[in-house]
């Protein structure tokens, strides 16, 4: 197998080990040198582990699997920086939850990746540890936060990688560097161990190359977590069972109007053609329009912003120039915010999970783009207007708490990706991943590679 | 059968009407001349309504049976308060969800009680609709916010009523009343036509003289309600079924600490003597101390400050004169909160609701004082201190959202009575009301009532 022609998925790596036509060290090597080679260039990673793994236990989900975690997941003794300067030599004494998990599946962890300074922002223009490219463009930005993560997978410079999403921060990436991105139910996953950006809204989930990797993921790190107070005890599906099943007959609406429309018009033709492929696969279509996006996405944006200058309260007011200046800029705005604008953000949370919850008494699925615009430029891109830009699709599942998936669905004429979200009722990751594996099935959109000259 | 000798049971009621020793033309005719009678005295109606039902089904649980509702229920073409001067016309076009469930359970509505002006508050000194008075001693407060519904109930102006429930309006006037109060779990009782305080706070629940009449109200208004989205679609148990079951073997805790132990020392004998009815009961007792109770108090608080200032912000800012002085005064307080300090309530509420799940893996229940001290004094009651004093036993558990319910459990030398505090884990009223009723066949606290001369 040449690791280097394809991105292979977890069960193509599992047969070449298996078969032993690889070995761990064989495999380990080649991720290894891989980032050594092209990670210079895309500054997809804050730190590169090169573990030496030899011995390995064939039986599990994810043995010998080359994983990279976004640089807030604690890890035992590695460096975690949240991307943050105040946090370079932040060394951790145990393994987040869901570190613990991968690990205990197989995975061998080779890397933490690069991310917009401590999760606030979607850029990915890290002043502390560089701006992370885009492989599609390296003058665009990757989006972010969890930027270092869609990279890492888009490249094959890993297998698979987690993400955290607080407003759309592992389905934006995802969305502008092609990769499949999953942010589930909230609760779904443990969140001890990951340094928090709004504990109300922060969503730990999977980034990979294809639908069936990101559900494998899901299905390691999925479950109640008695250490923490966010993690919701819920029966676990088996996301791989019903993968493959069709989706013919399913109720799916296609969420229209001005808000969306406003979006980029390769981006909303993309979304048409996809169209046409549900209407194949025998999915019954509906246009709807959701009038409370905006006012849902605003909402969250105060309550990120709030949570966040609450969290970083003693350091914004004590040593504030710790931040970079957009991040500092979104906290101060945060910070200012009264209880009555928060109070009211969390009025209109509840009501949007009760919209979304009546929505999908009538629909299997929703379906809309995952963000409106394919990858800005990183010269000129501010941070404050990309993250109003770049969140307004994705943020309200955030705020509602519900399954959201961004997979690949074009590419405008400049060769950068287009995502399509997936968007399902309140514990249904199968149904999600289920409908995202059929369109993937249909469509060619997840063989395209960044070719990356070296 | 003498209505005004005792303080008959729904199901007293309900045999006296099938064996027609009784007429509901009598019964409500007996409740008018009551309310009548007592209510110049007590202040605890703002609409008395006199209704004149006279064809009734008997096949219904609350066939025939006087209900009086806290005045923030919204009612058709009955005028629904608040409280609030400034809604002193109110008339809605429809019944709030619960009292049509009352209603459609054959419930006959005799009144609209007194309250603290809009719920924010336990005096129920009302400069709008008058102070509403204890029974046990007409200088000292009933405690609110559902002053008038405890005392319309612990005065036999009726048989049971609804109260509303923020951070212990349901059960700190049933302590100082010497009434049945049930906070359920969050989202187990609809708010639909309800006017909120805290809509993240809210509760509805029932006020009885006995723990079987809470029961009953409790079974016909319990469940989902599509219309709120702050109700929860979870199984509504049959409360009747084990409601007589013993409670030998189960394991209580019961709360001690520094915070505990400033209680009055009357209320604090009093529990230590419902501590022997338990271990006669068979239950194993455990001292435990709760550390976290007085940080879910100040949370509590101060999400109720806030969210009521953000639901009345227009004429706060636009009329303010419009509020009494210290419901004003609070709001205000409310107003200026941060986001900052909101946010920080909000993570204090997560943790708080994981810190009791964790609780109650070791304990079948929790048991502590409702009030720290007895009625106090009209005269000199300070509003937003006893805001503080009353509610620090009883809001931890709306922060938590889980079952609460206050039983008498003793009288001070002055003849007022006290209250005893049973909590369980989130859905299990059942459990809560079986202990609570296995304690009241114990005792003979319920079979106490007020004498007012007339």
């Amino acid at each position: 197998m040449d690791l280097e022609l394809n991105r292979p998925s977890i069960r193509e790596i599992q047969k070449a080990l298996t078969s032993r036509e690889l070995s761990t060290v064989e495999i380990l090597e080649y991720y290894s040198h891989r980032i050594d080679q092209l990670d210079p260039r895309l500054n997809a990673f804050i730190t590169a582990l090169h573990p030496d793994e030899k011995t390995i236990d064939l039986g599990k989900p994810l043995t010998g699997i080359p994983i990279v975690l976004k640089d807030l997941f604690e890890t035992k003794e590695v460096a975690t920086t949240s991307g943050a300067e105040f946090l370079r030599n932040n060394i951790p004494s145990k393994d987040a939850t869901v570190v613990r998990k991968l690990k205990d599946a197989g995975a061998i962890i080779i890397g933490k990746t690069n991310m917009h300074e401590v999760a606030l922002g979607v850029t990915n223009i890290n002043p502390h540890y560089g701006t992370c490219r885009n492989p599609w463009g390296l003058d665009h930005i990757s989006g972010g936060s969890s930027g270092g993560s869609a990279v890492a997978v888009a490249t094959g410079m890993c297998i698979a990688a987690l993400g955290t999403d607080t407003g759309g921060s592992i389905r934006i990436p995802s969305s502008l560097c092609g990769t499949v991105g999953l942010k589930p139910t909230f609760g779904r996953i443990s969140v001890h161990g990951v340094i928090p950006l709004s504990n109300n809204l922060d969503h730990v989930g999977p980034i990979a190359n294809y639908v069936r990797d990101a559900a494998i993921l899901l299905q390691c790190i999925a479950g109640n977590d008695p250490l923490d107070p966010y993690c919701l005890d819920h029966p676990v599906d088996d996301y791989l069972t019903h993968l493959e099943g069709d989706i013919n007959d399913w109720k799916i609406a296609i969420a229209q109007g001005d808000f969306i429309e406003r979006s980029q018009p390769e981006v909303i033709s993309a979304v048409l053609n996809a169209q046409t492929v549900f209407m194949e696969l025998g999915a019954k279509l509906e246009k709807v329009i959701i009038p409370w996006l905006p006012e849902a996405a605003r909402a969250n944006s105060i309550m990120t912003q709030a949570d966040a200058a609450t969290y970083h309260q003693e350091r914004l007011s004590c040593s504030p120039s710790d931040f970079g200046a957009d991040v500092l800029q979104r906290l101060r705005i945060g910070s200012t915010y009264t209880s009555m604008e928060y109070s009211q953000a969390r009025r209109i949370q509840a009501e949007c999970k009760w919209k979304f919850k009546n929505l999908f008494e009538l629909y299997d699925l929703l379906i809309l783009p995952t963000t409106p615009c394919t990858a800005p430029l990183i010269e000129g891109a501010d941070a404050l207007e990309q993250a109003r830009n770049l969140t307004c699709f994705t943020s309200p599942f955030n705020l509602a708490g519900i399954p959201a998936l961004s997979l690949p669905c074009g590419f405008s004429h400049e060769g950068l990706p287009i995502g399509l979200q997936f968007v399902g009722p309140e514990w249904q990751e199968a149904k999600v991943l289920q409908a995202g594996r059929a369109f993937e099935r249909s469509t060619q959109w997840h063989e395209k590679i960044p070719r990356l000259n070296h």
